[in-house]
């Protein structure tokens, strides 16, 4: 049975869950990494991804200038990077320096991947909507790339 | 270092996930379930979730009609009827009841909650979008239960 609580106690039932990395802007001059707990495919032809992004993050600047974005699956290797990225914002910070993540280019946008992730998803933007207090973005998956090391686990926030 | 694949198999590196049961309809005469994998918070003031829903599912026919749903986090004890209610469709079966899912009536909306969930958020549509090939409910969270025994764990998808 079930009892009533607030919707803030009850959503802590929640985790563990998963975490994803978003990579923006260009490799060659200014990039960024946040972390980011609301996500979810939203299309499967073609595939999209929709992340919920926070309008004062740097992230947030990016991806409207630049019209791309990388999902990255983060290893459990990267707990203290993905804390970082989910904890300082990036508008006066090289987050991914500091955050110790070692990136590579992408094959069709300029913002780079995560080089130890699980795996990670180029996107292009397709659709900004403004719901409730939080921008969302969906993005169609142009390339993906997956770890060459095979026997990495996901992280999971708890 | 990242290798280049196809989406579906970068994908594919993304279990163990949450999964979370949908109901839809009213209790009192018609109600139905599905698993849900595509689901995401999407705004906190106020509280919302995103859903995907396949438009020829009866969940989709059911939350058009009523303008309600509900999100339950099924617990680990659940996977027998959180497999039933993820591959079998509603239309012309009782899939609550073959399910042998226990449920309750809601107070704000007249979906049912999953007794033995972990936790049920109570959702009004405020909105529906087709970005790409599959239709996407988001609900503003208008009230919260959890589970009277709070040792329950969430169920993943492996």
């Amino acid at each position: 049975m079930q009892k009533t609580t607030s919707i803030e106690a009850a959503l802590n039932r929640k985790y563990p869950e998963p975490v994803v990395l978003v990579t923006s802007g260009d490799i060659r001059t200014r990039a960024n990494v946040m972390a980011v707990g609301w996500y979810t495919l939203v299309s499967s032809e073609p595939w999209m991804f929709l992340i919920g992004v926070d309008a004062g993050a740097f992230t947030h600047d990016l991806i409207r200038k630049y019209r791309e974005f990388t999902v990255a699956f983060p290893s459990e290797s990267m707990s203290r990077s993905v804390h970082f990225a989910g904890t300082v914002h990036g508008h006066r910070r090289d987050k991914i320096r500091e955050a110790q993540l070692a990136i590579q280019p992408a094959t069709q946008i300029r913002a780079p991947l995560i080089a130890d992730a699980v795996a990670n998803f180029e996107c292009r933007l397709v659709r900004t909507l403004h719901p409730g207090d939080c921008p969302l973005f969906m993005g169609e998956i142009v390339a993906a790339h997956v770890a060459r090391q095979s026997t990495r686990h996901r992280l999971y926030t708890v």
